[in-house]
């Protein structure tokens, strides 16, 4: 063991509108001993995900809402350093629902091992992980783009945005991304081989996306919602796919305007084009696809077809800052914190 | 020939949010004599649909707007008068898109001929016609109710909703249907066999729609939008499927509103709930499901499992008052136009 207490980060308060550093608070907590049937695990990696901003607010969502003083809550590559439990042994590095902590006790529930492979283990969180398979599900389940087709994905440099674009390639589509700031633009047309890329931040931006999109969208893989919502949506052709897997410019703080209602503009849009539009969780599909995405995706990295970039931080206690940050579009890559080492 | 001109109702203005009947005018014409290889058609049966306030708008929808000047759109049932086609004979009985017109001359291009049965001809306007495939195909295609799911329809006493609830009977669900009044209400209970009825022009509609829905709603069948989709909204279960056919509330006048955007928290229901939202047109599923609709639909009306409701209203010229009444929901049922009748 490296240290005799633990550090972890609680929520301390609801965000009103933005998520500030004063919503979270890091505590200390001793080092519980394992029960028979238990094992003690240290968290290397910590994953930062958007969904984390819906279980801040006190709102019913797909999950139940974080209470105040609860561990943020988060998926770790984690290694055991101390088993009392039959089927795990000290040294195994698995996969586990921690949250935001140094340390954390385990029975094993929802627990998974993680198989030494050649890919770094970081992956498991990543293209690998709960964002790759939101991507590959999304498009298996719901945006089945075909050859010929145009694909529009969000936060294109993110984790979930890299992968829809590189699989709407394999799938003979062309991909276009959407991206803060020409250093990402640039990243998704030269290193992940997008047909084009469009910056939000661009002043011109509806019109940068029309113009990377000239025979229109037919699959929309909707992560951001938002301003990109409304230069999407006069793009839409006629049987358009619009996968639903988050709405994170509406997430912190940006929800309802007082600007003029677009829902009418939006149902009319959906039955003029017959649109598809379909909200989804990737755990709704692991029945059907789970498996299969293991299986191509990790075969896709080995070929080199499928590219991923981290963006890893060290220290947990520079967590909320960090998740502050990817908020607002700051992370280039899968944001992570390896939590294991301090600053 | 019962006259020696016909009359037509052409479209003489761009409505001003609601349509009024300076927005329509009356014409004569001479009859045509048809050419070799046209017929002349007496229009029998003129249908009113919803869709058709669509056309009267300068902007794209699923169909060319209608020009100034242009006889208005339309489906009838209409009875061959003098023909010099080979094919046609004086006296057969056709479904012809001559729009809003006593008499019309084909060449034959999408008609087609009506076989004498047992069920009055009107029904191949209503529900054997375009609103009743509308049902079907959105609830083959799309909402695909199960035993025990609760289905909710609005305007159920029109064409396409009566028939929504009725299919989500055979189907073994809960029927709950939307209208104006009470006497429309009890019609959907006592005669349709619906489970339930909420009267949306109550101040309390939305209050009532929950309570006849106590386990939520898993298939939602959009025909009207605005409030009433404001109150299903909250009412949607996980996975619930909401077919569009149409947004009557929307048509008429009654699109964008000054009030806060409603977008935000519609594609926040939609993710957390993982719904699926899918426009259509009827036609897109001629080719899966139209000779089913009809068999299904025909040996359901002979079994009494399927009724319907025809409002039909005489004489081609009060035709612009009946419309604008069905787009208030003053119509009670298929609202139809005797046409060949005069007042």
């Amino acid at each position: 063991m490296t240290r005799e207490k633990g550090i972890q980060i609680v929520l301390a308060a609801r965000p009103q509108g933005k998520v500030t550093p004063d919503d979270f608070r890091l505590e200390e907590f001793a080092l519980p001993e394992p029960s028979q049937g238990e094992f003690l695990m240290k968290v290397d990696y910590l994953s930062l995900d958007p969904y984390m901003r819906g279980r801040m607010d006190d709102r019913k969502s797909y999950a139940e809402p974080r209470r105040i003083g609860e561990v943020m809550p988060g998926e770790t590559i984690s290694t055991i350093i101390v088993s009392n439990h039959a089927d795990y042994s000290k040294g195994e590095v698995v996969l586990a629902h921690t949250g935001w902590r140094t340390h954390a006790v385990s029975r094993g529930e929802g627990v998974r091992r993680v198989a030494p492979g050649a890919l770094p283990v970081t992956t498991q969180l990543g293209v690998l992980g709960m964002p790759g398979f939101t991507a590959y599900a999304g498009m298996k389940a719901i945006g089945k783009p075909v050859k010929g087709e145009t694909v529009v994905v969000a936060a294109a440099s993110g984790p979930v945005g890299s992968l829809v674009g590189q699989l709407a390639k394999i799938a003979g589509a062309r991909a276009v991304g959407i991206a803060g700031g020409s250093k990402k633009c640039a990243y998704l047309k030269e290193e992940l081989q997008f047909d084009a890329a469009a910056d939000h931040r661009s002043p011109d931006f509806p019109a940068l996306l029309a113009a990377a999109c000239p025979q229109g969208i037919d699959v929309y893989f909707e992560n951001v919602g938002g301003a990109v919502w409304q230069a999407v949506l006069p793009l839409l052709n006629r049987f358009a796919r619009v996968p639903v897997s988050g709405l994170v410019a509406q997430y912190d703080g940006g929800g309802e305007t007082e600007a003029r209602d677009r829902l009418a503009a939006t149902m009319r849009q959906i039955l003029n084009q017959r649109i598809l539009v379909r909200g989804f969780i990737n755990y709704d599909f692991a029945k059907e696809y789970y498996a299969d995405f293991l299986c191509d995706v990790a075969k896709w990295i080995s070929e080199g077809r499928v590219k991923f970039r981290e963006d890893i931080i060290d220290g947990l206690e520079n967590a909320p800052q960090a998740f502050i940050g990817m908020l607002a579009g700051k992370n280039f890559g899968k944001l992570l914190v390896r939590v294991g080492v301090q600053k």
